[in-house]
């Protein structure tokens, strides 16, 4: 497998296993290809992973006062110039349209499509914003012995819908999304202390146990991401989400909004 | 003495002494009415403390990318929505115009004046910034045994502008501006082991020791706040102050630019 210098047009598809042994620069760069566009928990580890948020400039003031206002959610590591489509406080050579593996893009508010390369869409007037990802702290979790199922499966984490309200910003409001993994009792305090030292990756869950005291009706029904088995030794604990932004967006509805696609983060050259 | 119902216009002036002693909302209370006006080290114990600065919508979203790229001597704990003076976030009642000591005012980045209150000044276009300060962390010091030589002189705390550059954005740059707590070796690594917790309000210090390593020509000579002595076996220890987006401001010139005066801060309700 050889990622340098090889023609795209031509170019293999690179496996979840293969993408694995790869550095985090090597990793975004078989991305930036076309040649992986899968999850990327497990991916690039000990680097900073992010999610994407790209508003056209008039949107971008309320956003990011929606970001200060909910940090645990939305922890902002990197903001670009407006109209300026590489993440230069992230690294080197950081181009955000075609750095993430899967990008949905929505206009008004509504999601119109899921595509691999935002190149044709990029505009003078946009932003994008980068908010730190739980999949960061995983890295921290496995090197401790805690083991995440949806990681040893292959799939993506979790996610759902919570009625847990955000701090409104102009046009910005919502519930609160969370990410799950189920582990065993012992495993949740130490993950809990493990987490917290990652602020800038959601910290601490926000709750374990009973779904329905943060207004998960069904814990096997994911809003986003696939499910995975809790099994009767184990609790599902819940971190805040990088996808929360995505219902703020569909609440305000701006002319466009293009966001990385659930579990396909953009993996930045920031060091944990 | 006593706070609430008094007419403002024959207040008394609340001395430094008797503000230590009030609650943070008392506290704030007394300087709303215009009875203290002084340095707020050692006042509100307890509580998050903000540096403060004003501008024009026009210069916001470059502001808050500037903050974001410089978050440790730019934390951003809150940010108003544009036009409202109600920093509704970090208290029930926080008004900006009213509830800082004391407030320079700056136009096209120059000094123009120092006053103690903007409600003559305030426009449907500003944003108002709040960034977490070392006063807050000063609390945690103290509790822990750790004197603080400022706070016992009742004199504001040294700061001095340094040869770091900080991260651009905008018209926004310029050299990182420090505070400086003189310490015995022995308690540097136990300070910087706590202040590291408070990453709101500038985290572990920046640096100890050697001034001229930092670009601080004469540490007799701080740049604002007062000089303090340094004893035989103490060591100067530096923190990122949140004084630095005032000298960013004096580059980026707004045409107009309010913040808090130098040590002169904004008592939030937000317990630490």
């Amino acid at each position: 497998m050889a990622i340098a210098g090889q023609d795209t047009t031509t170019a293999d598809a690179v496996s979840f296993e293969d993408m694995r042994v790869l550095t985090a620069v090597a990793a975004r760069q078989a991305i930036r290809d076309g040649r992986y566009d899968g999850q990327t928990a497990g991916i690039g580890l000990g680097h900073l992973q992010g999610n994407l948020v790209i508003l056209p400039v008039d949107y971008a003031l309320d956003f990011f006062r929606y970001c200060q206002r909910n940090s645990t959610a939305c922890p902002l590591v990197g903001v670009s110039d407006t109209g300026n489509p590489m993440l230069s406080t992230l690294g080197a050579d950081i181009d955000v349209r075609t750095d993430v593996p899967a990008y949905n893009v929505y206009h008004d508010g509504k999601f119109a499509a899921q595509v691999t390369d935002i190149g044709g869409l990029w505009r003078n007037d946009l932003v994008a914003f980068v908010l730190g990802c739980s999949f960061t702290f995983e890295d921290a979790l496995m090197a401790k012995g805690i083991p995440l199922r949806h990681i040893d499966q292959n799939r993506t984490v979790s996610m759902y819908r919570t009625g847990i309200d955000t701090v409104p910003a102009g046009p910005f409001s919502g519930g609160m999304v969370v990410s799950m993994r189920p582990l065993k009792a012992a495993d949740v305090i130490r993950a809990s202390e493990i987490t917290a030292r990652y602020p800038d990756a959601h910290g601490a869950p926000i709750h374990f146990g009973d779904p329905a005291a943060i207004g998960i009706a069904d814990i096997k029904q994911p809003d986003w991401g696939d499910p995975v088995d809790i099994l009767g030794d184990e609790v599902p604990v819940f971190w805040a989400c990088g996808v929360t932004p995505q219902v703020a967006v569909r609440t305000a509805r701006p002319s466009l909004c293009i966001t990385h696609a659930p579990g396909r983060m953009l993996i930045t050259d920031t060091r944990l």
